[in-house]
């Protein structure tokens, strides 16, 4: 079995499309799934991408990926890399791709001087957690994940201050 | 009780410095906060910044700050605020200056054309959630919050794959 990790290209948003999307599906929130291919490629072709990607490719076919964004930690006064999106598409979970995803991205980190990568998983996923915990990360449960969005976003903005 | 928030200026690192440190400490990561004025106000006044703060003046003395980053969800290929601090001195607390620099902030978000706002908070931070579940914004609990840093990140980019 041949895996090759690398870099997104252009005309690669639609198999991106599917990784995230096959994501979204294992944890019930397709409904909520509106990107396009052409959001995605939009945002990481830009001239200046807050965003990246590295896609696996397990004999040709496309397999996963690890979808990341710039952030920012005030501790610090730096940069840091986040991972929005980990995916393994079912039929090729178990293979290690998800650990061959993580750890190019650590190295991809420490090309770009990155000191960190965080990431949030759910309370449930003890399968994914198992992984995470191989790669030497620390975690804190207990978080909570706030969210003001569209209608209730304007409701805000727009009340007696 | 006057109070102005506007978007951080040139020269105010210093303040930021303080209003950011003192959150350190409340939250009792003071000795991991190594961060200096001159850090945040690179990343601040950068040409093309990934981050933005509005500070909080109470008769003209720095009371707090909404320090936030931009992100990107893939689920809808578009990208959102991630508010990363928002801190209030103890001794300007219980005056709604918290509430004040979040709507400012849901006012820059929409400014901006971000469709959502989104933050973390710790779990014992009841009085944090009291102020936050006011704003309309929906939470999730029982996150898990991983972290691959510095020497663990290394031995992890150069483990054997």
């Amino acid at each position: 079995m041949t895996i090759e990790i690398r870099p997104i290209r252009p005309g690669e948003g639609p198999a991106l499309l599917v990784l995230t999307r096959a994501l979204a599906e294992a944890h019930d929130y397709l409904d909520k799934y509106t990107a396009t291919a052409e959001d995605l490629e939009r945002a990481l072709f830009a001239p200046d991408p807050i965003v990246g990607c590295l896609i696996a490719f397990c004999e040709g076919e496309p397999a996963g990926c690890a979808f990341w964004h710039r952030s920012f930690t005030t501790a610090r006064g730096r940069e840091i890399m986040y991972l929005e999106d980990l995916s393994v598409l079912p039929a090729y979970q178990r293979r290690g791709i998800g650990r061959a995803l993580l750890q190019k991205l650590a190295v991809e980190a420490r090309q770009r001087g990155f000191p960190s990568i965080y990431w949030l998983t759910m309370g449930w996923n003890a399968k994914a957690q198992g992984l995470y915990d191989q790669t030497g990360a620390v975690h804190d449960e207990g978080m909570r994940y706030y969210r003001l969005a569209d209608e209730a976003l304007i409701r805000f903005a727009e009340a007696r201050p």
